[in-house]
């Protein structure tokens, strides 16, 4: 299918050029071009869909680089309990519960809600990965698989890691050919089992999906059993030999973010769940300024308790500012740049998060006449800490219409929303 | 006009009490009776509208304590400069520019943003309030306003703010007749001006609504000056001597803090402007500790950089639950009190806040079919950490129908929008 979406106001997200009045043409999954003025005949004779653009903004679709998408069914369980008290009274025992209905039926939740408040990519981390991916290719959405490898039952998990690998490949759908190994953690995995899994992810080039020194217990841990910090015990373990994308990384010291940097490692800045569950303050400027590549996740809706990219980059950007007690840092920009390039870059997906030509056709297009998005003189400052999700109306991803006017075009919503609570209602 | 809301799930407020298929019947501006079951035929006689509740959850509106409404107009001026260059270079300029329409389609364009995210109540604080009530009046939005009174056109300014009162003691419409004395803050007045404050608000019984200790500079100034905090300053200025609303309220000490409690002072919170420009953090547990009200606002656009409530309880819990390190801190229940009943009582309007009988009907409802809304097993939790504010649907204040399916009644949203827009483009 090629589309035309004529006349809109393009954030471009290569550097911080904003087109207005704009066209983008989109050839198959591609943007064949972007350009302004009249549209000549010969695009207009093999095109199949013209979007209106006029009153809208096109953007890159964001890329949620650290999520646990069936979680949805568990939003807002066990809410206001400790830590620890949540998890084994709360979340665990439901866990334990789901099947495959609620696999799928909560991943297809969690992808309505990413997609109708503008996310085309998610990097999911859970069990079950096989559910997730039929719920993916029937929500057409572009999404990251790893299957968690942790505890004692690591070698288990890491049979089912690579049965998932194998499924990835036979996959048809190029946007979900996307295997990720994730082991868990530092501190719920051994050395042996992180050396055995650095190894396969090396031999087989696969990126490495991981949660690295999120809470200070987690650093104490550590401490005690090797006598060093997370990423160095991880360095052992040579786990950064591959292509590492790294959540939470609050607790890096200098060296840390000195191997984060030699071996492009990228971080992911989750600040909402960071907050939320009380884990501590990421050192996203001190990042930044080693050039160490970071992108955003709202990793899941337990620890959030939404999926909004756009509560992510304004909570994010207004953390640092309080962190470093300093207004001026981390505008729009640096925040819009996180949430899609930057997720690009850590995903290695070249040609993705910008609009431009020969790059893959995800685009959001957000109403900018809704009162909070006025005036418009400063859209990319209006995007991260005005908008809220709600002015997204149409999604394209991979060059298909998932979305258009808030509608989901190939998902029952009503349904899927009638059995995820029911599912939720029935956990005991 | 009288007004049967049917089938809703109604958020009372009174209490974590949540009603299930209940029905809201209000007369006049009064909700007359909060019930479950048949509506009997002696209601149905003399009812004008009957709006169907099914799907919609229904609440009180909130009550945004406060906020600066024309500045609206500046939303992401000068984004990114430090402080004080931002003021001297961005904002100061441009205020001086604003002419009578300025403050008309600033305030209206503040009141839509407002409306449609759920806030039925403002507590203003800038010039030219007589324009801003005229824009309230069209809006239909119950207003609180404050003329500013600082620097060393002082005495202009208060002969401006008795004016006001006057303005105010003459309106035909109760909702509007809230008037406020508003010293901008201890740092920007004299001992001299903050006495003379006081005793007219003694005299009159009016509410002072004024910005306490929300910088360190602020702090330092006061102890430079006066060798004490900016809180027993102002007590010795006898401010404390009326009810005062203290908006951000950041850095008090616990003589400071029994200062407030013991003269019923409320604390208003505004995490998303302290955050945006690293003010610091509010210590809200250690107030409602000690059993201080805390109510919640944004501060103005060019801060924040919006008016969406949903957004400041999500962001307020957050951040207390980051600051103190306890997830298990700041519920949505302690987040909604904030929004709605604390408000309530900081402004001294006994009957508003709460979907009870004799209550005043300001009722916001919202879609509950919503993807981030569900399961929706725990509705408190979700409309404080899930709702982003798009979910809202219908608005009543002081028994009027406002906002039908998003749509404002009254006022011409599209017109607004663009004035605004050419208005702010045009200041040099």
């Amino acid at each position: 299918m090629n589309i035309l979406i004529k006349n809109t106001t393009i954030v471009t997200m290569d550097g911080e050029k904003i087109i207005q009045n704009g066209n983008i043409l989109i050839e198959g999954n591609i943007i064949k071009k972007v350009f302004v003025g009249e549209v000549d005949e010969s695009h207009t004779k093999y095109i199949d869909t013209i979007i209106d653009g006029s009153g809208l903004c096109s953007l890159p679709g964001f890329i949620n680089c650290h999520t646990h998408v069936p979680m949805t069914l568990l939003r807002g369980e066990g809410e206001g309990k400790s830590l620890m008290k949540w998890l084994k009274e709360s979340i665990w025992p439901k866990e334990e519960q789901f099947k495959k209905e609620h696999i799928k039926v909560g991943a297809s939740l969690a992808f309505i809600e990413m997609i109708k408040s503008g996310s085309t990519t998610f990097n999911d981390m859970y069990l079950h990965e096989r559910e997730i991916i039929e719920s993916a290719i029937e929500n057409k959405i572009r999404g990251f698989f790893g299957y968690t490898i942790m505890g004692e039952k690591w070698r288990e998990h890491f049979k089912k890691s690579k049965e998932l690998h194998n499924l990835i490949n036979s996959l048809q759908y190029d946007k979900m050919k996307n295997y990720t190994v994730a082991p868990h953690s530092p501190y719920l995995l051994s050395e042996e089992a992180l050396n055995e899994i650095a190894i396969y992810a090396k031999e087989k080039g696969s990126i490495i999906h991981t949660h690295i020194a999120e809470t200070k217990d987690e650093c104490n841990i550590i401490k005690e059993r090797y006598g060093t910090t997370p990423v160095k015990f991880l360095k052992r373990c040579n786990v950064f030999e591959s292509k590492v994308v790294a959540a939470h990384s609050i607790y890096l010291d200098d060296e840390d973010m000195d191997i984060y940097k030699n071996n492009g490692v990228s971080a992911i800045y989750n600040p909402q769940s960071n907050m939320k569950l009380a884990s501590g303050v990421a050192k996203i400027k001190e990042l930044k300024e080693k050039n160490i590549n970071v992108c955003l996740g709202t990793d899941g809706t337990s620890s959030n308790n939404n999926l909004n990219m756009f509560e992510e980059m304004e909570t994010g950007a207004m953390l640092q500012k309080l962190h470093y007690e300093d207004p001026a840092i981390f505008n729009g920009y640096e925040m819009l740049q996180m949430a899609t390039v930057n997720g690009a870059k850590a995903l290695g997906i070249e040609k993705l998060g910008k609009i431009c030509e020969g790059y893959i056709a995800d685009v959001v297009m957000l109403n900018m006449k809704e009162a909070e998005m006025m005036p418009d003189k400063n859209l990319l400052s209006n995007l991260v800490f005005s908008a809220n999700g709600g002015e997204v109306l149409h999604v394209i991803i991979n060059g298909e219409i998932i979305m258009k006017n808030k509608e989901m075009i190939y998902i029952d919503e009503e349904k899927i929303l009638f059995e995820s609570n029911k599912l939720a209602k029935n956990l005991i």
